[in-house]
């Protein structure tokens, strides 16, 4: 790109730090489909493997705040630098606590695969998980590549995530209705569902940092959407 | 104190930053126990207050950020005065999360007025929110202090709150399949409770945060610790 500035050894820096932001997205990624894929295929080892993840996935975290301590004590960066260097910490928050989201769905796995299963749900969790992480991959690559356009649209589509989850919600209700004995595993299948949904929210506060480091506008209201929106929106009758 | 440096203007700053903290941990603390009481007592208008008050914890967080990020342009602070203030923000940023629990808390309530009452959850609820709060006027109070051991003990009551929210659990899935009728009810109230346990966790990372300042060590692995570990602990039996 030509209107590129000279490279600073802050740059240099800061190039390493995204480095390792890429590198614990493409982590994470793997965890939210792999923890979809043993859910629906109640493969036990797949799920293990997720959990397994998770501590490769926290040490990025910690690596990645080490070193944009160490940027900020050594090169005492500008207010635009600064701020570049504070929203990738804020990513890689985002990043761990999607990490964490889907441990936490590998670990409902295996309490899952000891209960009776309920009809097409795990594949609908599947399709919204997929759903969630190409949200991510494309939040990553708006970030890389400062393209707004395409974190407005990761934004845009955080409301199918809300829609999805509301379907779910509505459905587990009446299967646990229908039958008192899919009450146990549809809680947690209601948790996950929960789970995905927030990922889709911390996937959101990336494509928001996109936005904010270009536009300088602090995230918008969004973010801090209740995430109870989805049910409270439901028509009244729905829930009695 | 005696051994205490000369305050420096980066002191002056830090303090006022610490100013900012403690009105935001009081109006949090405020929350967490205004919306259990709006739960138990049915008061829409009560959750309202719940509701409103979070858009002050909101901008008080931003306040914070912005008055850290102003700090350390600024300053150019040492390692370990940087080390303090990325712990205010990090402390920001939990209190922001306890307050938006409470908010979605507050949130339900309005749902749950709707709904048929379940006998005695509310009240348990009150309590386990209740000791929370407790927990988090502690954990602020160590912050100030630099009380470890108080830190320290606010940790360990993290476990308790991880007990009542077992009890609660199985609590909810025996009136669910008792009576069909308190389904939608128990969901909401379970996701009330699992917010609650929430809230506790981010207690014990403010009460971390003081540990890590005084030790230089980085949060335990408690931090981390797995959300859904207290239903998996559950033995079999009681989840089928």
């Amino acid at each position: 790109m030509e209107n590129r500035h000279i490279v600073s050894a802050f740059d240099r820096d800061l190039e390493a730090i995204q480095a390792y932001i890429m590198k614990m997205g493409g982590l994470v990624e793997a965890s939210i489909t792999d923890a979809a894929t043993a859910l629906a295929a109640r493969d036990e080892e797949l799920a293990e493997a997720v959990r397994t993840r998770d501590s490769a996935i926290d040490e990025l975290e910690e690596r990645i705040n080490e070193e944009a301590a160490r940027v900020i004590a050594l090169r005492a960066p500008t207010a635009i630098d600064l701020r570049v260097i504070l929203s990738v910490m804020k990513m890689s928050s985002n990043l761990e606590r999607i990490g964490d989201l889907s441990k936490n769905m590998a670990k409902r796995t295996g309490v899952l695969v000891q209960l009776k299963t309920v009809n097409g749900t795990t594949s609908s969790l599947k399709r919204m998980a997929r759903e969630v992480e190409r949200m991510l991959k494309d939040a990553l690559d708006a970030y890389i590549q400062r393209d707004v356009a395409l974190a407005e649209d990761v934004l845009e589509r955080d409301a199918d995530i809300d829609q999805m989850y509301n379907a779910m919600f509505r459905n587990f209700l009446t299967h646990m209705m229908e039958d008192p004995r899919n009450i146990t595993a549809c809680m947690h299948l209601h948790f996950i569902a929960k789970n995905i949904e927030r990922m889709g929210d911390h996937v959101t506060a990336i494509a928001e940092q996109v936005i904010f480091l270009e536009s300088g506008e602090t995230p918008s209201d969004r973010q801090k959407k209740d995430l109870t929106s989805t049910e409270a929106a439901l028509p009244k009758g729905a829930l009695d």
